[in-house]
């Protein structure tokens, strides 16, 4: 009997490490998570991560055929396979392909969690049988991932799609890259909650944000008090709409795909922020894009689609075959 | 004896419309033009056109075999082959490849200037041997080329590469789109005209372009006071470049190019142009991508720039077969 074939797809995150066994239908057979106990070795993570993935294979070792690794992390290099430098994992500069390879002899793919959740929306999610789209993170901060002509566009140095830190206002908003009014400072789960603060202080609005402080605000408080009607909270989704889709208007000018697909934290505010994000879209656009580019939510399962994104890298090499 | 091959590349414009004979190697063997006479129908065009480059061709068709034909033409669409709606020519709706065929069977490809000239610099020019680039053309307007894994990036219906058309200000100038702040409307041979008369209305720096109409202003006027030391002509390129720089930080988080290769009018003022760009995009730029990205001028000679591009549309669809 052939055996199934199922990738690992391994998401690295700041807390937690999530991994789980998919075939190439995208059915997750298993899934977990470890710590990722970023101040600790590099190697550390992976001797714990890849001592449980060989444990929980045995179970199913024989029915299922491993082909193949893929993972998701912050500054993730597709090209060197390493990470370099990521912020949120403090580990300077980490070959992990070359880790993988004392453990396992598959192939193994390394990109950024947004390039990931790119993959994943073309091999299983919103942009099935697309060629050319964009996927946009809204998570703490704003990632990216550009498909053109079904590849994703890793440029000379492995690092494009950072349309997150392209400028919005050079006078703007202090962002974690050292310069000022990057578009995530604005449009992201952290850059509404901004919103909502400068709102709080330029204007009397009622609201019931104003009783929550913004080491506690998400943007689930904000969706919750819009979904309930409250001023300030829809005006936070106008303005960050507003910053958005001038933004996108840029991208489909940039490269005019069928699609940008949004995914993360704040995208779960479904039409509270696809409405009006795809109003100034088009209000900003181009007269020859204009009616030409839907704007669609993730269609990843929200719990394991960081996983599924990262398997899609093994399934999506095996298609350039 | 083996013929040498050779494409004809042609390069439609509002008022002329340029071709030439070139060879592989980007040697024009015989060029010249004849006037466009938009206000007369297209097929009247083609039919002048093509009786004088098959009168000329007779001249060395003992030694040459004609392989192809490149056409770059304002909003000429490469996957349908038309010339959709262009405000410089005003044909409304032209299938040109549909009336090549017409005259010939060899290949025929169209797509606009911009994208000619990005395929003419990786063929002829300063992108040689490149993988990923950015062609910007400074002429009346901003138009651009974006190149990436070795191929032009069409987009979803063939017009990506809009970049002159990105936002920089929503409150901005006047663009001929019908919109406000375009780029082009700032980094562009216009655009720093249009930059010098707002500097000698704000400001009352002497200036010998004080004595200049508007309608008389050309980009050279501009350069010419500039390297004469005018310092209003100075502070025009200054200012051009501070957005021209930005924008061009933003396309590398995008698009993270080996080189951005500056081309047309405003391209000729060299380094009064290129050095300071180079600053602001520096300035401006994500640090993972600092010091890694280059600004070139363009290296197809002046005068067959545009035709040597639109004839490397065809040696370039040669090389992918």
């Amino acid at each position: 009997m052939n055996r199934r074939k199922i990738a690992i797809g391994i998401d690295i995150g700041g807390t937690n490490t999530a991994f789980g066994f998919i075939d190439e239908h995208g059915k997750c057979i298993y899934q977990s998570s470890i710590l990722t106990n970023p101040e600790m070795q590099a190697d550390l993570l992976f001797e714990r991560l890849f001592q449980e993935t060989k444990n929980i294979f045995k179970k199913f070792e024989d029915k299922n055929e491993l082909i193949g690794i893929g993972i998701g992390a912050p500054n993730g290099n597709y090209y060197t396979g390493t990470i370099e430098h990521s912020p949120n994992l403090g580990w300077g500069y980490v070959n992990v392909i070359e880790i993988v390879k004392k453990y396992y002899s598959v192939p193994a793919v390394l990109t950024n969690d947004a390039n990931a959740a790119a993959i994943g929306e073309m091999i299983f999610g919103a942009a099935k049988g697309m060629k050319n789209f964009i996927v946009i993170t809204l998570g703490t901060g704003l990632g990216s991932g550009i498909v053109v002509n079904g590849k994703l566009v890793y440029g000379a140095d492995g690092f494009a799609g950072e349309i997150g830190h392209t400028i919005i206002d050079i006078d703007g908003r202090e962002c974690g890259c050292g310069r000022k009014g990057c578009l995530e400072t604005y449009a992201s789960a952290t850059g509404i909650c901004r919103t909502v603060f400068e709102l709080i202080g330029n204007t009397n609005l009622p609201s019931e944000l104003r009783n929550i402080s913004f080491n506690q605000l998400t943007a689930k408080n904000i969706s919750d008090a819009a979904n309930r009607g409250d001023k300030l909270a829809l005006q936070a989704f106008d303005y960050t709409a507003r910053i958005l889709g001038l933004r996108l208007a840029d991208s489909v000018a940039y490269l005019s795909p069928e699609a940008i697909i949004l995914f993360g934290g704040l995208a779960l505010a479904g039409d509270l922020i696809i409405v009006p994000t795809k109003k100034y879209m088009e209000e900003y656009m181009l007269n020859i894009f204009k009616n030409k580019v839907e704007i669609l939510p993730s269609k990843l399962p929200g719990s394991t689609a960081a996983i599924l994104g990262a398997s899609a890298l093994i399934w999506n090499e095996l298609a350039k075959k």
